[in-house]
């Protein structure tokens, strides 16, 4: 464990797809939805990351609605690691303020970003690839994690992998989008294709120079930002600077026009949990194929989704009789049914809440 | 409406068929079940009787645990006449222990016997034909209803009728046990059989004498009662003499055996609401075909039968997205999913509630 070494968990978001577990105030990271069902996923990260840096080096970017909720999943990060965006603009402003922040207390800092609500299930092989993508950032390049792909995966954008560095990474060549199934495919096959995992590794110097460079609106907002720090007028500032950088995604922003740019490839189980079926296909689950809590009662079901996320601890009796494939998910004041096969299309449900005016169960 | 005429409303029952909404301690007969989500069974058969006679004259008849809950769904029934057995001894001794108990405040009592939890649809229909059947008991000859079949159903008993007797009412020949489907179809082809309704009407001592000379045994329980209503021991002598009482129902105990018996046919659009299946035919529904409550979320979703039970105001969003024929029912404590179809299988999930040792949930 290096003691310039840092981690940006960002933890903003506000995501319909787990609906109606996720909701504007509670989104997906603070939901317990990979395989370890007694903790957040964002509670999940940090433990990861502590075995790469300690919590007073961990910085927690999140929205300004969401810090409370926030410290009681991670309550060892010390608030002053707990950035709140005023508003969300994106991952390119996020990363720009927090390595900023990290680069006042640490000017030889070198950094990880991760995202809050991804699951991996090797944490070995989590904390052996991180190590080495640190290591290569340390070096002066900026560096990410690409995923082994296991399937010709139509909803993950890719990265083209070049020649061996010589130092565990490999040169990143181009970002490709979201391709359809036949492009997938063609990838997978060829080998030379990786998950954009969205982790980013790079010193805070390096990642400011790059900023200043492609992003100088940006670069020029988070120098205001920075310039009232721990002054009288730090919030005011922010308050009035935040909303005006320009809302740009870090790799459309600045990875993609990086050069070099090196990529360390990983296997370690990782998933972004996309939807429902993610979370079922991550669950512990019965003889029967079910992911469902315990004390559930399933009599002739298979293949079900089921789950309980009300925040009161009295027992509530799910019982299915027959049911095959379906996802049950309760909360306090909703209940969501639907065919595991239309996870995806849980935004119609999401869409129609928001139109006709339940603003109260978004 | 004939000052010397009673109505008995038998609403005990411990049914299973509509867990999760049914409990032991809210049975069916308790349950906003019908077409009019808004009111109770018992409640909707209240209302209907008092159109042959007036709450004073009504006697309901239901467990000891039921009679404060009974008593909250029909509060202008006076307490003096609802009566609690004890223990449940079938409907035999319940019949027996109200039709002594009306006569001794009214000898020429003649009395309609009906079940809390059945459905009519047409109330013009049911009181034209209860006081058709009515008219016949009060000549001396106790007297059913049989409801016009409209299909070959399987899941009710028949009663063949012979010959008009000349006052709207059939001689009744016998009683037939639930059908298979080729006997139904037959029954149903020769229109010679009726549903047996469960509805009965005698005047008061023609029953006792009824039941003096075929149960023996229950006239002379059902006498030791008698002889110590409103005296010191009333309650005592009911808690001994009860349970003791064979346990035997009015069909095999005195309807079977009974000659003559008349049977009156009707056609009101009578049910027994068997299953949450009977339920949602019953109901209100949507363009769909979904029976749900109103504030539902239902996309590309259809046939469903989905119910809110809950006792608490708070408004819950239930969202079915692409849903097909199944049941979903909330209520404080429980969640139920099953498929319509099986809807005649909900005992296995009762029953495997008692195995579990889940007594608090039955």
């Amino acid at each position: 464990m290096n003691s310039h070494w840092y981690a940006i968990i960002m933890a903003g978001g506000a995501g319909t797809r787990f609906w109606p577990a996720s909701r504007r105030r509670r989104p997906k990271q603070l939901l317990a939805l990979g395989p370890d069902t007694s903790r957040s996923l964002l509670t999940a990260t940090v433990a990861r990351v502590k075995a790469v840096c300690p919590s007073e080096r961990i910085v927690i970017a999140t929205g300004e609605h969401l810090i409370q909720a926030t410290h009681e999943v991670v309550p060892e990060i010390p608030m002053r690691n707990v950035l709140a965006e005023p508003v969300p603009r994106n991952t390119a402003p996020c990363i720009a303020w927090a390595t900023a922040s990290i680069l006042s207390r640490d000017p030889e800092a070198v950094i990880a970003v991760l995202s809050a609500d991804h699951v991996v299930t090797s944490d070995e092989g989590f904390v052996e690839v991180i190590n080495r993508a640190m290591t290569v950032a340390q070096t002066g390049t900026i560096t990410t994690i690409g995923i082994v792909p296991t399937r010709p995966e139509t909803g993950y954008g890719y990265i083209e992998a070049g020649v061996e560095r010589g130092d565990g990474a490999k040169a990143a060549l181009r970002f490709v989008e979201k391709p359809d199934l036949a492009t997938a495919e063609k990838m997978l096959t060829s080998g030379n294709y990786l998950w954009n995992s969205g982790f980013f590794f790079f010193r805070g110097r390096d990642m400011m120079a790059a900023i200043d460079k492609h992003l100088p609106d940006l670069a020029s907002g988070i120098r205001k930002i920075d310039a009232a720090r721990d002054s009288n007028s730090e919030t005011e500032t922010l308050k009035q600077v935040f909303p005006l950088l320009p809302s740009v995604s870090i790799d459309v922003g600045v990875m993609e026009k990086v050069s070099p740019l090196a990529v360390v490839p990983g296997d370690f189980g990782w998933s972004d949990v996309g939807s429902w079926q993610t979370v079922w296909e991550l669950a512990h689950r019965d003889e029967n194929d079910n992911a469902a809590p315990s004390g559930s009662l399933l009599i002739d079901s298979r293949g079900n989704m089921v789950a309980d996320l009300r925040a009161s601890g009295d027992k509530k009796m799910i019982a299915l009789l027959g049911v095959e494939d379906m996802v049950v998910v309760e909360t306090e004041d909703a209940l969501l049914v639907m065919p595991r096969s239309r996870s995806q299309e849980l935004r119609k449900l999401t869409d129609a809440l928001s139109k006709l005016g339940h603003h109260d169960k978004l």
